[in-house]
């Protein structure tokens, strides 16, 4: 790899594009950055617009020597890459809020990566995300693709799969949320402790282990979803935290957040309408926030990442993309929880599959710590969602009607029967634009 | 095996008897029964002496000689058996009824072996089945345990992993009356068709080929659940046969009738919520049938099965023991669909779990013929399925209610959250006498 | 499958062809043959034309209506068959000469389908093999292909996974003898014994059950490898049968005769040396036999297959050719032993391996009785041949001289080293005519 | 875990132990060790003395403050302890060097861990240890057991499966040497490589990354084993070093030495052969050293582990013992090749089995990098020795005689056949008063 990196981001008119900028001008000092392209098509010309504006601040008042390209020319940018990282979001807030609102409205979960609305968002990427790949084989074939656009899980295995692109790393900021989190809660030092991940992209379990390697796993469910649980030692959106403590005290892991819409899906749901009614679902809310982001990105003074940027949800996001292309540059070794290929880590799922697993970061790529197999409770969920995220990939590439309702029946957040095929149509129909595989 | 088979039947006051009794008659030329033992508990005392008698009066009319016993003792009965075959009902229909009425007055499915209500029949009926194999072990450690009571597939796998007991084979009629029904449509001889299951008890698929080799399976789809699809050739109750085609298209196998609860959930829903304020659940259209059924058998002068027995429902049901046993005892290799243990017939579920197949029944137990993998559509099902079974036994065995929480909570069948858990807590103090386990 | 088959031989000049007539001519009544095609190389004409012209002679005899056409051309032969047999040998008998004797003269093995001389003729056979594959697609597309040229076990595996064809059939004699023999020593009737055979071409084991399912293995070892075996219980060939007792108890199944090779090497390469300088090779004899054959066959009034073949060594082989056309063209559901795709029948081969196992012979083919996983002894044996085959197979499709070179350090009849590599350089010099592949 | 030490060394009268001493001091700033208790039996009563004086004056001159217990009382010693380390010899080198002749004298690869030799000392060992698990099971059930006895991988195994005891880590020196010879011939920083370990113990492959992500491996293969490969390049033993070039390169992967045992089977024993007839074997040689080690180690004068030591053979053991224990101690997350259980981490082997494997060392135990499924080449060999190690393992357990002659037969090393058994039998009655399991 050359000195002096060329980073392409796709998605580059992106709310978050100033933490992404943010996270490179913090390790300038060991990641040498000659250039970043910020791509993005046309409809979202404007933005881009902003944000490069502001990332050219942001650079500048760093006193960095990296030069910010602005193009919706993805070809052109692609060329002699050394890291691809994307963050697009085919038919933007708009169709998240379909994705959201038409589930809710048959009395179904809608969420932008779990149910109908999270398979709908992979109907939409992945062709998009196999397109880049194919540039990426023409244009910058031994650059990595950092993919941190969801649903991330099932775009990392579309690329492996579909792609047969094996330098790509998907990545989530729920771990590391999670991580800071639990720290907190037990009193201790993030650094000092052992996390182990094992998973596919939200739905994943963990445990921990302290510097005497004593397991602390039990110990942050009970702070966390005990019965003497106190409200303030836990995140932002307590009501959304709350589990059934012996649940999680059978499965002797700690859950990720979005499994909450698995074992707590009447409540959610009940959330869910009641947000639809009341400051609107977080599409609709997000939408908001990022109108009045992009107005302070407006600001020709602003040239730093502005604190209103964390309340938008994606936080350690960019960051955390920053820090793999820091330690696949400079083979740190760092461990993350990444997307990357399972060949057996997690004995309970398919060799092929993309898992969400703690990794060590190396030069050539991600080296997943080995799991093993998972008890009866984790196991079986985690196999239907494999099994239903396979039938989605299949028909994000392939268009198939019956592929795609056999992944909606599989999928717990779902009703089966006639009313899948109704939620099925009517999203279909709603997002025609975005999905030709299907209107053939 | 000595010639000459005492045969013990538990349950034996089971309005099924007559066709057991029927079954052995039809046999007798190849299948020398000495003693046929029915034995009951004091609850079943009455209905015992009424099918007993009756038992008595087949088998002279018949011109047999086989002696009938009945007993409240099951260890007197079960010494030195060579067959020992279960249809007993822990709780009687009135326990079924609260299986079915519980769960569909808080919106879910309520049915005998299916969510909730088959849940439940195993947490009641799997101690009882390991208490009878404790004495088997004692008493007749040769004998075959020929298991048709529900959930057979689950009473299976705790019989071999708990029980430590191999000499065992599960039945269920439905497997049959598929076949029957799919060569009438195909309208070609059920003798001459290869017709392939494979999966767990009530969740299976099959493929049939003809006697050229060919696959017929999606012909019968198209008979079955197609858009010309003539009532009239569909089983007696039509409306439970509803599929959607192209999901069972996509399947490239057939279904077993019980897919509809897991694919077409809303509808049989709304069938349970109209037939409880209408006839009743099926538990309770069976109590009915049940009551009319034994003022039949009280009829001294009858000496043959009724024909209103086949209204019950679990025709072939003792029809297919009486077979099992005959094809064990002269090692005839019939082609039958049974549980028995996977070892890797199935690749897509654990090596030990029961399994529901095409098995060649010898002497020496039944031999799978052999399976591999499932496609992802019925692969994510069956995963589910086998985990949610592996906790449910589990909590069976244990009566851990973490446990039997979890195993709600994988079911399809079950809506998760703080739902779940009134239903298993108001389930559990509804079936309390039955379920030491749980309330120790 | 239109009502009277076209059936093709290729290799139909070899002195075997007789037994296939006859077998045939045996099952006419349910087998009815239009057109027999057997189809040799030029280098076979003279043995072709004598065979064929006897074979016509038999034909007619028996009064049968069946048309026998002796061709040099395949493509005309395969032209709409229905079943496809295989029974040649590249190079003739002087190539299975040439794999017995070059081992043997550096202190190894030197065998037809095990060590150097097996892996030789895999060479040379599979790519002639995967040409007629090839053929087939284009010209006979339904047809399926009843190998019975040795290597059988790996040549099924080559279909299978480089010719991609499924419809084929692998079949050996080595079980159909064992099995006669067996049930002799138990003094019990064949038709009435369960043989469970698995693992793959020459390297299988097997456990026999009675009428009564009481398991009859031990009892075999006993009688047949027992210190007190009586020879004349034994094989033909006595001296080759013998084991060390306590290691075949051990396995707790009855070993294949070629087990020998594995099991009693010194020995086995004892009588190896032996017969080289005395009466020659299994091929020398071999030859001889075949030529004073052929000299019987030129009879013009031999019109059955004479007593002298018998002593070929290829008993039943022919025979059972004919039996699995019979089941399958008639749906009989027979059971025999052969070589079909694992898809985890035994649980530690690869799913897609070739694998010899019990097996239901239907019209649609082989349906394998599940058998599992084996215990470590078996295992270990099994798992390095199969590997040792997985790199044969590749190196006689590619050509590649190191992937030889590691199948050849893998098979435990050859000693690794120099050594391996000198033996290696000699085959492949004195094959050079017919491995074309290795010579480019 | 207190601060402050307490660490038991079985087989503390080794001629190792000063180099173990050695790591201790080297690392006394963060490993606090407060007891060092070195322990061993009547028969090496004389050489604890010795050894253990001089460990006296080797922390006396570090000027550290740690108590070195020297007892036969092994039950006393383990009181209480953290760490246990084992580096004893069933039977001293009199006991190695009959592994070694005998094989040897029939013509077999007589060797210390492979071989006829190497299953002698697991049958030797393997009991012992065992017994040391019930010591510590009862006397300090939460140290670690740091195991550096041969053969550390079945050991390992044995402890896992037949001991039930988790907290196991096995060590071997060959990684570490491996690691430094290659960084050197690569003329790289060994620091800045990655080493990605997978095999079983002394049967292992790697591959090697650097700092830019690029794979060495084959640049790694061409310098050691290529044909211009430099003599002055490679490990001091140079001879043994010679594998066929490309045989290595078809693997795709780096050998360990001993897989000149598997690969040049030939030059082996022909080198062992003219060892015999001249200096002697390695366990005479090792004698010999061992005999002016502990000349050396009597001079009341030597305070710090002698040069002559480097020459024994186990260089870097005992330090990879001490870096272990430190890992462990400090949770350094250091990565280390280790004995640990598979579970899944090696697709080809059994979930159960112990392999060896780069790790994550914590202080809750060692994390597996997960490695996957090896190529055809690999994973035959792997496959077969493990079940041989499966069978060496149950007969060392059971004494039962035919397990132990399955495994001989299995080992690719030794003969099969009458010979086997006869080498078997020799060995099992000259090693008659070390193994009281097989002559019960």
């Amino acid at each position: 790899m050359k000195k002096g990196l060329k980073i392409v981001t796709i998605g580059g008119g992106s709310s978050y594009t100033p933490e992404l900028i943010e996270g490179f001008i913090k390790r300038h000092h060991e990641l040498p950055i000659r250039e970043l392209w910020l791509v993005d098509i046309e409809a979202g010309r404007e933005k881009l617009e902003i944000v490069g504006a502001m990332a050219k601040r942001m650079v500048k008042a760093a006193g960095i020597d990296c030069d910010i390209h602005l193009t919706l020319n993805r070809r052109e940018a692609l060329a002699d890459a050394d890291f691809v990282t994307t963050q697009f979001r085919v038919g933007l807030l708009e169709a998240r809020i379909k994705d959201e609102t038409i589930p809710i409205s048959h009395g179904m979960i809608g969420q932008e990566t779990n149910g109908a609305g999270g398979m709908f968002k992979a109907f939409r990427t992945i062709p998009v995300v196999l397109g880049i790949v194919e540039d990426m084989k023409e244009l910058c074939p031994d650059a990595w693709l950092i993919n941190f656009t969801n649903p991330a899980g099932m775009v990392t295995e579309a690329v492996l799969q579909y792609g047969k692109w094996e330098k790509v790393i998907g990545l989530c900021n729920v771990p590391i949320i999670s991580s800071k989190n639990e720290a907190a809660v037990l009193e201790k030092n993030e650094e000092e402790l052992f996390f182990k991940f094992a998973g596919i992209n939200h739905l994943h379990w963990h445990k921990i282990y302290d510097r005497d390697g004593k397991e602390l796993t039990k110990q942050a469910i009970e702070k966390l979803y005990g019965p003497d649980a106190e409200p303030e030692k836990m995140v932002e959106n307590i009501k959304s935290m709350r589990f059934l403590y012996e649940q999680i005290l059978q499965l002797g892991m700690l859950p990720c957040p979005y499994h909450r819409y698995y074992y707590m899906t009447d409540s959610m749901l009940e959330e869910e309408v009641e947000a639809v009614n009341g400051e609107g679902t977080r599409g609709q809310v997000v939408k908001r926030l990022e109108e009045s982001l992009f107005e302070l990105y407006k600001d020709p003074n602003l040239n730093y990442k502005p604190k209103e940027l964390e309340k938008r949800g994606g936080a350690y996001y960019s960051d955390a993309a920053c820090e793999v292309i820091n330690s696949v540059y400079n083979n740190k070794g760092t461990h993350m929880v990444v997307n990357t290929q399972n060949r057996g880590a997690i004995s309970d799922l398919p060799y092929n599959s993309a898992i969400e697993v703690t990794s060590i970061i190396t030069a050539h790529g991600a080296e997943p710590v080995h799991f093993g197999a998972f008890p009866s409770a984790q196991k079986g969920l985690l196999q239907v969602m494999k099994a239903m995220e396979e039938l989605t990939i299949e028909a994000a590439v392939t268009g198939d009607y019956a592929t795609a309702l056999q992944a909606f029946t599989l999928n717990p957040l779902v009703t089966s029967g006639d009313i899948a095929k109704v939620v099925l149509d009517e999203m279909l129909e709603a997002h025609k634009e975005h999905l030709p595989q299907f209107h053939k």
